[in-house]
């Protein structure tokens, strides 16, 4: 079922959107995701400014082909983070749901991954999802909150059977 | 003590209220009250319009005839999923550990949990708790929260004894 | 390294700050941050007033002085609980894992400990953190984001290593 889903990901990140770093997360979460039948998902680097990232996203959320925008980084507290407050500009309703189990998830690796102001929401019915800048905690949080993504999306897009669990 | 609650129950469905489905969780819920020691919990059924649930949210609350409001359904994301904005246009303080605790539960059962955007809050001294609509995941919601119910009632009351643990 | 971390506690209580009863949280935090190599650590009482205790925090996180102002007191909901509102007004940027991770620690020992509206948040690079007002609850919630304390500070006050967990 998941296999339709149109997944994009956009990694924020300074360094690596000047060149001057190696992106390691983008190419991380491809894997995974061509892992689990999502092959050739797009990625795309850009710096950590807010105004810019709301637009991105707003383009894609609205470009009519994509289910899923995917982002990784810029969610803790250095200055240059802004990730989560460009993500709340563009989003209608938030999914709290998500940045608790993504949190939760990683706590049980990590003490530093409460740090992590990662949301989640939609905009239209488009999901939006935070990711954490690491490789391995980009990994692991998207891996907790999986197993919900094709069913929101489906709900999203006016799927109204009953919402029981399966 | 708890049996002292005054309790009101709110189903937010479309199709229920037209009468073209039969309501589930209301009677699974009353029926779990009642083995708790209230019975007779008054159940109303209403469509999915946000400013009437806010507008019935209000009356109920300012009523001075109810200590809780259970609101049942509603809080997914379908279009017509408006349940928690209803809520948090009505609520003066919303309680982030009733959500966090609903949805912590409910997602050892079903990984789809996590889409629930339901919350909790006070207006003025009555508790407003939403729940999800399917009845199985509605009560599992509800008994993640019940034991703290009864004690927030009293101190939003005016309780002021120390707060320490039982 | 956590040894460095400069802080300062502030609790809130109507009844301890007038003299009529004495505080026995702000000793327990005290005594537990010294035991973790922070000693002498001033404390302050003051009374659960919204504007107040805003402006304390704001001299607090201004002055220079200080990285981590730890609150204690007024996070339920008794109508003179403003510690979380006072503390919404003053930071820039919430963390909300540090509530969630609280509330689920203290959820493991009581079903009480959902009320909390604790939250934690930074005003510039000082982390403000809110603790429950019990002695119990309030050393338990902190021992619950402690070990995210100092890196917290660390990368609010600009180490831009990458995030990896250790």
């Amino acid at each position: 079922m998941s296999t339709d889903l149109r997944l994009s990901l956009v990694v924020l990140s300074d360094r690596c959107s000047r060149g001057e770093a190696e992106d390691g997360s983008g190419p991380a979460l491809v894997e995974w995701l061509a892992a689990r039948g999502h092959d050739g998902v797009p990625v795309e680097i850009i710096p950590d400014e807010c105004e810019l990232i709301a637009e991105r996203l707003r383009a894609l959320c609205d470009g009519g082909d994509v289910d899923v925008v995917v982002t990784c980084g810029g969610t803790g507290v250095s200055v240059r983070d802004v990730t989560p407050e460009a993500t709340r500009a563009v989003i209608d309703r938030e999914l709290p749901g998500f940045g608790e189990a993504m949190r939760a998830a990683s706590a049980e690796k990590s003490p530093h991954a409460i740090i992590s102001r990662a949301l989640a929401g939609l905009r239209g019915t488009v999901l939006v999802i935070n990711l954490p800048g690491s490789p391995r905690a980009a990994v692991e949080n998207l891996a907790a909150v999986w197993p919900a993504v094709a069913h929101t999306v489906a709900k999203a897009g006016g799927d109204d059977a009953p919402c029981a669990a399966p």
